[in-house]
């Protein structure tokens, strides 16, 4: 798909392609639509990140909590989004055995505990080990560091997201 | 459901209570969830409206982009929101005849041409003589006094939402 395609798209269009790009959060592609035309998908990512650190501290921290638990709730009972689910899957979380399974919730309920947020990490660039590590480390942050860190990562599953969508858009979507 | 029920919810049963009362923006519950303990539901109200009027024009484009049509397609395809179902229903939008269907069409389809995003408005505050009515007076106005009217809409439309879940939830939710 290239970028003139992208600019053609109504805003419906838009969201439904892009809607997700950024975890159950459609408002943020349904208000970048306002500034096509785009000039490629760099553009487009710029837009997504002014919008997201134009938002106050409570702001950002609303985009975590939409985010879902890595080995959670969501993913046992089958509610996870299809893209968190492929992303889950990537990183190993749908294979994990009864004592990691136990491990990641009780690291998730101590940093949900912590911070308020649920822990957020971009699972495609990340494998089983490194997870239970970071999240084990991330632990230990004060919740303004471990905010802004998480808000780094939800821009690169959102990058991620972007690329895929518009790769795979040339022979599926449009 | 009384103030201090409400305080004592995590974010996740916050979000899965309230991520509906701005249509599919989960993100403005999940947001004001750290402005805990609230006084009363005016104060929950209140830290919405904040976090609506933060966001720039594009933002509030965004929040009306993430609302379906009034008597649209998701209405035919079943694929509204509980709320939303249940509000375009009070207001006469399940009953229309094919003559009434072709004429919101058609009007929401102007709407949107001019405008950029969909006509809001508050279903359970209007009958279906009304709607028709506004939405065609409304086509007159331009863009930036008819982003506002319509944010106006959705923050009634929010009002109801929070109250019916909170007086509901007494017998239902918790």
């Amino acid at each position: 798909m290239d970028i003139s395609t992208v600019n053609a798209l109504t805003y419906e269009e838009f969201v439904e392609l892009f809607g997700n790009v950024v975890e159950k959060c459609p408002i943020i592609s349904a208000a970048i639509w306002s500034h096509r035309p785009f000039k490629d998908l760099t553009d487009i990512e710029a837009h997504i990140t002014e919008f997201i650190h134009s938002l106050s501290d409570s702001g950002k921290e609303g985009i975590l909590r939409c985010h879902p638990d890595l080995a959670g709730r969501d993913l046992q009972s089958g509610t996870l989004t299809r893209e968190s689910r492929e992303e889950q899957s990537q990183a190993g979380m749908t294979t994990l055995d009864s004592a990691e399974i136990l491990l990641m919730h009780r690291l998730n309920s101590e940093y949900k505990e912590r911070f308020g947020f649920p822990f957020v990490i971009c699972a495609r660039l990340n494998n089983k080990a490194d997870i239970v590590r970071l999240l084990s480390e991330r632990l230990k942050n004060d919740r303004a560091a471990e905010r802004e860190l998480a808000i780094e990562e939800v821009k690169k599953i959102c990058s991620l997201r972007l690329h895929n969508i518009v790769l795979s858009g040339i022979q599926t979507k449009l």
